[in-house]
């Protein structure tokens, strides 16, 4: 299947890389109903292991077997499905070649006290499973974050060498964030350029607010604003300008649990300020089925228009 | 010997496991008295290092010879037999062949100030010993859990390619929980789910207590309360739900000493909450041999009907 | 995309396959105008290496450019395309994502005076050039048979391992069989089981004539006559048959040039007797592209009836 | 499941092995109806390699199905079954934990005019498709000899350190040999003796005949003759000598095909002689099913009586 | 067990050796009736592999049973028993620690129509086996000589590093040599020279004869003629300062089956001439036990004056 040229253009980006983690990247792109729009809608199903099991899964409580999200990604057209290694090992083999999938390849839970996350995939995981990507989750301002960096340094050189895709989700947290800090614009914008630094081709960050954190960025961000600071769209678009001026992929992720007014306003925000759009776990599989298609349905309709 | 319908069933949910690693499976579920039936009763003897030996033996001064045990699972009619490493070598020549083992490679022991485990066997080891699964124990919500994780991730990923199953027992202790909270519903089913996600085709848990332990899942436990919580058998099933809707095997453990009433009444519980059996130490090794084979009996009874 | 039924059925041959192979088989299997139909047309184009640049190219002088049969494969809207190592290195970028690829990882050339091939390329190559299987061949009879069918078991362990797909080039030749020999029925049958025996996924032999070259087997073939051996398709039939009575996909190359219509002809032959398609170089690549692709459409219109 | 006395007495033989390899060898014996009786019955079905699939599977086409063999094997109540890695990888999922299964890791075949083999099938391989064998073929007196010996050591010593069993086929053939040669009985005798020398656990040799082949010989047969030399029993009971005095399993193979009668004289005399079981191919899956079962229940009835 | 000056003197040799393979030599001549004197009879059984079992164990049946050898070399207090692989597994854990074993890791046999060996046992295997030293034939003068010598090589390198003892058989045969000239004394001499050259720790040669087979050596033999050149003394002492000048341990294989007095008078000359002992094969194992006793005593007694 001939590729589109904005997909096309969009490999062109990722000019060192070799063709196999090109050819990966161009599966998620060219897949589902945004196949070859540059937009994706991405369901990561990593809640059981950050909230528990009752609390991602008991509102829908078809969503405990590991078949589902398989399905509900499927039958909504995403781009592709990210879960931790059980969750893929669950339908791998029943969805084989029907769903790019991301190996989520470290994870953390509620019962930390701690900001670090375990490694619990691997890149031969992820070629014996079929995956197209491994995704890796850093806490920039944990004091575990060096380590974290260097864990992903290491799989994430040892999965472009095997043609993998690497999508790393940045979540700032620590002793010098509060929880306005964690997702202020200049924060946010931050924690995606330094997923940009690390070598990511996909990077995921929390849509940010008005909000700037670091004392030291205050004298910029006044001296420069940010156009449009008071719109989605206008922060959107600075986080965009901060993944090497948009030559990164950045998609957002839906947060918590919201109205479906609220995620599709969302997406009009992410849409407009160029964001390659969402990645959306809670808000779906936490509905109904029809409920969530109709959600799908009609963010993947924002990113269309 | 061909599979029964029930254990063919089971062996489905593992489609992303090679047929060696499904052979062990079908080996452990087909044997004894259970064989064939989904169910099973698995004798773990690893209390002589998490207690020392004279509180695990003195009891019964016969379970001091490693060979006891091996009698013990085989004359019962049990699953499987569970043990470190010396308790292994010590019976597996003579015992070959007579009852699938699993081989406990990591251990903790009273001696410790800390809620972290020393990897005290290999994949090679449990090739080399004939087992049919290695089983690892993880502390979810320790100082120690994501080291702990990380060293099963490389060795489940070891014994899944050498055609070994993987057995994890999931205990969650650290900072954040106290007595009550070990044991907790939320706990029990969070702790079955991370062992799910980690890649385990076994599990354990403790049976789970009405408490609820985390803040944060209160509100979900009160809007989605689980059916008949205040019944064990209502709260296995949410254990059961919690490992990816039943699709992974779930067995507990037979906790403290109790009566031989307790221990069937409990197995009753696991059975009617659709859990796939008990692994049951202390309180068969610490009676006379007769007693616990009579107990044994018992338990699987109630399995069987 | 959702499997179709057909190609479901397909991937269930590969029981002992991990997902990333199945998902790779499906890759090819959906690709394309037959996509889901359980056939396929893929171009081969090892010709400069067997042949030399001049006997294979000049016919078609666009057809030195290596990107020219990417784009012959992708616009005739084939299943996958196989070439050496520099063939695919000259285009995977460019076209990466845009349609499965097989990497030749062993190659002979005309200027040889042994029924020999040299190994060119690797599983490692493969996966950085986003490739979805190797393809391998081996010359049953030769007197390197052994070294090859040992060659070929390394390579496609690891392949499998990191979930690529094995294509083996079954072709007869050396000091038993004479010009007859090497495309007669039974050598034919022998080297498609060979590879099937060898663990292909995706066996290409010659179509078979309807010679009996080898003594012992002739008592067998008088014995139990093959159905319809006057025929194409009832050849075609006994080879499907002998690669696990049709569990194994098998495809039929087109041989030296000939018309249209003989081309056509044989596809029709290879549809009725059951084989999974074909596998057509100089046929397609010698000729102008718009004469290529009206071909390459009649015979997937053979396979789509 | 307790081993029987002769299980445990045949295991001792084996003091140098691992638990993981008397294990398996335990499988192989304990398993089918003759399971407990330290006879066996083995279907080997590397036929197809060879001879060709024709000449192996056209007198039973349902035997060109991989699926077939299994069943045949597990109805019947075998011990084993021993095919090529294609054989086995196209049923190793679907019968797992059914039969104990020997992964044949050598392979000749009819179109080669050298006596050598391909390996064709590795250690890894077997653990993944959770087989408790290899099985390896020399040719004692092939110029290649000692290359196939060589082989054998490496993937011995492999097999063995990972817990699996070594089952060596010892087909004299080569330039001192004519045909009367090969079956003759000092040869066939020294051949399973190497095969005992070489670290076999269980060994394959041909009922021999009642010549002596080897001049250097003669001489010692004239002065020792060997008791009963004129009745397969006798000669039977001098290959179990050769092969440790008996403390190695030695089975044998049934050879062309012949009338039901002279199969089951053949057993009789292979019991009567002390040999622990026969390995039956083509007489067997070259029959309908409903016959070979009836043929196989008569053999297995001499062996246990 | 404090060692004897004179085993101490003989370590003092080697030198360049380390503590392991001191350690192994010294276990070797501390060992048995000879334990101490430098002198030493070793037992070795690779005749079943050489010349067939019949030839080998039918003059005494009770010598087809592995431990029959374990058994003789103990109780007529030999210093060790070497032999191949499946010999010394059969019986290595019954008579562990009661023997040095070196273990045979290459052997011929009567079927070959070359002058090779193939290799058929490992350092791992002779660790895992507990043997003190590997054994090793060459053939100098043979075709394959060189390739023997590297295999030799590169085991023997192996070996040291692991603690191991190096026994070289060094057996001259090939196409420069007739009959006379495999046992000539400048052949002889020449053949342990080059072992001794080759590292080896202990050589085994054949006891010479008054020839000199190789013209060029002729010359230097009439101008200095060896002393004693017509007493088996004179000619042992020669090949004796071939072995540097007896600071390696060289001994005499006891050739064909010969009478009593035939060896005693042989072990006379070896002891005169400054030999280190006798390796005695088929003259003790094929005599029944009581006489076998009785031969090496009074071997050991000609050793002992």
């Amino acid at each position: 299947m001939k590729l589109t040229p904005k997909v096309q253009e969009i490999l062109s980006w990722y000019e060192s890389d070799n063709p196999g983690t090109k050819a990966n990247l161009a599966r998620i792109l060219m897949e589902g109903k945004l196949g070859g729009t540059g937009r994706m809608v991405i369901l990561p199903v990593d809640q059981g292991f950050e909230h528990g099991p009752a609390r991602s899964f008991a509102p829908n409580p078809a969503a405990y077997d590991p078949r589902y999200h398989f399905e509900l990604a499927i039958e909504a057209g995403l781009n592709a499905y990210a879960a931790p290694l059980g969750m893929i090992e669950a339908g791998a083999a029943s969805f084989a070649g029907a769903i790019p999938t991301i190996l989520k390849v470290n994870s953390s839970n509620s019962l930390s006290t701690t900001k670090d996350q375990a490694v619990t995939g691997s890149v031969s995981d992820a070629l014996r499973l079929g995956c197209s990507a491994i995704g890796f989750t850093i806490y920039p301002s944990s004091e575990y974050q060096f380590e974290m960096m260097e864990e992903l340094r290491e799989m994430a050189e040892e999965a472009k060498a095997a043609g993998l895709a690497v999508v790393v989700w940045s979540y700032p947290r620590g002793p010098m964030l509060d929880k306005t800090g964690e997702t202020a614009l200049d924060i946010c914008a931050y924690a995606a350029h330094m997923a940009a630094l690390l070598g990511a081709h996909i990077i995921k960050v929390k849509p940010p607010t008005e909000a700037i954190s670091l004392d030291a960025a205050k004298k910029t961000y006044e001296k420069q604003p940010v156009a449009g600071i008071d719109t989605l769209a206008g922060r959107i678009a600075h986080v965009v300008q901060a993944c090497f001026n948009g030559r990164r992929l950045v998609v957002f992720s839906g947060g918590e649990a919201g109205t479906t007014q609220a995620m599709v306003d969302m997406a009009k925000g992410i849409h407009q300020g160029g964001g390659n759009g969402s990645i959306i776990g809670r808000n779906t599989f936490q509905r109904p089925k029809a409920e969530a298609l109709a959600l799908l349905e009609s963010i993947i309709g924002v990113y269309k228009s």
